[in-house]
């Protein structure tokens, strides 16, 4: 690995194993097959059980972990990259008469509770991707259930765009969650039933509290799926159905995909670092720093050598290096509960490249992509749930695409005047820049921009800042135009932001969560935002109550042959 | 108190008091003032410290509890309902310098999970009924804040339409709850002041993480009140500006109020019994049977005559009644998780009263009055932390607006027959009528109609059914038309429905509560749905964290001089 810039001394070791990794080699996936046949991917589901993340339980009935969603993950955005040939996917298993039993019940009775938030948080993320790829991919995902898919199982399913459900007098789809163990299903399957498929909530109500489902019939009648098809005839309409679903993609014929290698990343007890992203902690302090470098070297001048470039590519890159970075601070480092955000690079470059990726992504399905993974990038951090704070310093370049990253904030903090009086910092004063990537490039999920979030219901200061793109914006005049929190001279810079830092670390971890959670999120919902907003929040307060959770809750009581016993008041 | 239904003799006698009322006497209101100049009612905090509805604390600092929102609830009433010529309200304080402190701390500290979270829920309830009367009613709150106005305080002021700030060098708006307290803002604070009041995000944040909050020019600039007035310039411009208000009111001149005379209500260990509406306890099964009697006698054939019967009126006598046993239910029945909703009258009576309601309520302001009243009094069903089961049998009268009721449950049974085996019931099939009510007279907090929250997205089964309105629809027609859940026959129905009862009384209480708030809402939501779902989800999540509840939790340490200690993890 190389790097252009420089290298804190402390950061240049590995002593240091995080508990969770999201490295994945998919040649040696431990629970999916993935099998590429024309335009058509089929992906299945074969659970190895033993191979859970942690120990302590076997992954029985194809029920899956963190683990087994990590590699899901990894099947996710290698189809997009590596297999632009696909045009539908179909999710199916490989294990006979079981498709998916869902969440492991051992693994959430033995997990404490970040870790199941957690683990929520970033499977409802992967679900969220699939829908994504088919609406921004031309890649349809199909559920092919060649057997029951139970809880967490039908979840998945209902992230695809289409449900077949093999009709054999007993595979069934079912959401055993509340009447089984006392919890909500955890990955969006609620709301996707009632807001995507659009069952009636009495139905809907019937069936999330029957632990046994629904099949045949009256699971097609409900709009539980989108049909049953006879044994016979399962893998001729399988493939009937995904031939359909590709003719209707727009994906290129002919394309060859780019590969994604494994990423060069540097870690010990004090950071992380990657070539192009980089995170420093302060573990006294309850926080990280975070800095993204900005590109450096040409900008490729062509679409083809941004294929070439691969994922060289600084956009490409960078975003790889930033989403891994969340991942992993979210799963391994839960008490550094600050996250600041700096860039540092030229702002003109920064632009440069984007440039590429405005001009190209409607028409070049790599430059799609990479703009959407951006997007999605930036939405963890939305719902990230860690005091986000920019700080925008001198060498800094929140410009366009990456000038969201600051928006995604909570607060953002920009140094009006040059650092030099502890040769901490010199050179020009700090500067940020808009661009069109701010207005529609990249939404959050209640569909909105960062800056329509910001401004709600304000188009005239919409309007207003749409006439300041591309110019260079000092302290003073983005304080003028609302786009930063506050901007303090050179004098007041270390102490303002030294004491906002320690205020915010000695206030209550879960009221900020909650706190930042109404408060990123204001305006129109999506089906996207109300599952990380209503269902989340719902199911974290169910998560911690005695009657899921406690000694005789039902997620402990599950499969020991008793049952849970319930404080009965209603809250 | 005169009854023409029968009274079960287990429910003559009261000897039982509940542990909350909500019958108050307006000439003794403890905590308000109401003065009614003109047409601009003046109503004044003015907190009795000793006046807890619970022992174990005092309300200082003009601080509440649920007894002061009980209070609260009853002015905006009277407001609507007997002060007709009241176009403008000011909320203010009797106290100087102090509007109000918010929710009491130590009532909060020494509350169980369960108080916590249904006082929270009422006063939310009540804050949107205050902008309900702005919004409906031609009655526009205006917040005088003559002092601090604190958490909950603030939240009081939030609700109005305009909020008015003195400006005494010291007088402030706060949210004080994240860094004093670990907990939220918990009657939609963090909601008004980003979507109401459009406060930038990063502004929010700074705001509700600052014990001191804003005042003075910072708190127009933010947007967090619409003026601050000079001391000397108070009285006249808050009179001025309420005036302004009144102005543009469409409430009727000269009209005379009704007055709302003390519910009749007889109660005891198994259940209460109002004039037309009666609920009988089960406490064995969990449940309560509720039953709303249809009217009786001549319908009003015209308004003057809607006029005279004041609260006698059917559509509101049942409202009211209707009303109050939901509020007791809630905060002294917390066992019975399961309410069954039947209905028993002549369908047609039902119907001829409704249409005195639909022609005249677009004219006359107390017949608008009434429409508004059951349209929250339904809204109240809708958030109800209770599994909500419609048993339509025959002698029902679920038609137009009492089908709401039913549409309000998460599910309906319709028997398909007549029970007369037993001699329980006898008589015509169960029938019920669609009307226009059920077409948007009665929308729910998402903006949508019960209907269309039912079926969600499809425009063809809505038109369909407006066609069937006014007819008389049987069991089998409602299963076709998709209006009930299920429709058993005579020979099925006692064994379907105690099963169904018993099997929901077996459940998760809190996993219902979370299921059913999830389904009850689909498609859009609005500030008023968020504020139930969102924050009011996250603050539950909280009230039962350690870091504010448990004995080093900030919400026990509050006011002691020590600090909390929390559990830096973040979920």
């Amino acid at each position: 690995m190389t790097t252009t810039t420089e290298v804190p001394a402390d950061l240049t070791t590995t002593d240091r194993t995080p508990a969770v990794s999201f490295d994945v080699d998919p040649a040696a996936y431990r629970h999916w097959k993935v099998d590429v046949e024309g335009d058509v991917a089929y992906v299945r589901l074969d659970i190895d059980e033993t191979g859970g993340i942690v120990p302590g339980y076997e992954l029985k009935m194809n029920s899956y972990d963190l683990g087994v969603d990590i590699e899901l993950y990894d099947v996710t955005q290698r189809l997009r990259f590596e297999h632009p040939g696909v045009r539908a996917v179909v999710l199916t298993s490989a294990k006979d008469k079981n498709f998916c039993a869902g969440a492991n019940i051992r693994m959430l009775a033995q997990s404490s509770h970040p870790w199941k938030v957690n683990f929520c948080k970033f499977t409802n993320e992967t679900r969220n991707g699939i829908e994504d790829a088919g609406a921004h991919s031309g890649q349809t995902w199909i559920a092919a259930l060649n057997g029951t898919a139970a809880g967490g199982g039908y979840e998945m399913a209902l992230a695809c765009e289409q449900i077949l459900l093999v009709d054999d007098n007993s595979s069934a789809v079912s959401l055993p969650e509340v009447p089984l163990l006392g919890v909500l299903p955890g990955t969006g399957g609620l709301t996707r039933v009632i807001d995507k498929r659009r069952v009636r909530k009495d139905r809907a109500d019937v069936f999330a509290t029957r632990p046994e489902g629904s099949r045949g019939k009256q699971a097609v009648e409900w709009k539980l799926v989108d049909e049953v098809i006879p044994k016979r005839a399962w893998d001729s309409t399988v493939a009937e159905r995904a031939a359909t679903a590709a003719a209707g993609s727009n994906r290129p014929v002919g394309a060859t995909g780019i590969t994604l290698p494994p990423l060069q990343r540097e870690e010990d007890a004090d950071g992380i670092r990657y070539r192009h992203v980089s995170a420093v902690f302060d573990r006294d302090a309850g926080l990280v720093e975070i800095t993204v470098h900005g590109p450096e070297g040409d900008v490729p001048d062509t679409v083809d050598r941004v294929h070439e470039l691969g994922a060289d590519f600084w956009p490409l890159a960078m975003t790889r290096e930033l989403d891994d970075l969340i991942l992993r601070l979210r799963a391994n480092e839960l008490e550094l509960g600050t996250w600041i955000v700096r860039t540092k690079g030229d702002v003109e470059d920064a632009l440069a490249f984007e440039r590429v990726i405005e001009e190209h992504s409607g028409s070049d399905w790599l430059v799609n992509e990479i703009r959407h993974y951006f997007k999605r990038t930036l939405k963890r951090l939305d719902v990230t749930s860690r005091s986000l704070i920019a700080l925008i310093e001198p060498g800094s370049c929140f410009a366009g695409a990456l000038l969201e990253l600051a928006l995604a904030c909570d607060r953002q903090y920009m140094l009006d005047g040059t650092l030099d009086d502890d040769g901490a910092e010199q050179g020009d004063e700090a500067q940020i820049m808009l661009s069109n990537s701010n207005f529609g490039a990249f939404p959050m999920s209640n569909g909105l921009t960062r800056l329509g979030s910001r401004f709600y219901g304000d188009d005239e200061t919409i309007a207003k800042l749409r006439q300041e793109t591309g110019r260079r914006i000092s302290a003073v005049e983005a304080m003028d135009l609302g786009l930063v929190t506050d901007a303090p001279d050179d004098i007041d810079w270390s102490d303002e932001i030294r004491i906002m830092l320690e205020e915010r670390a000695s206030l209550s971890p879960d009221a900020l969560t909650g706190m930042e959670a109404n408060h990123r999120f204001v305006g129109p919902e999506t089906m996207e935002s109300r599952i990380f907003s209503r269902l989340t929040a719902w199911q974290n307060w169910i998560f911690v109550r005695p009657n899921a959770s406690g000694p005789e809750g039902a997620l402990r009581k599950y499969g020991t042959g008793r049952k849970a016993e319930f404080d009965r008041r209603r809250v």
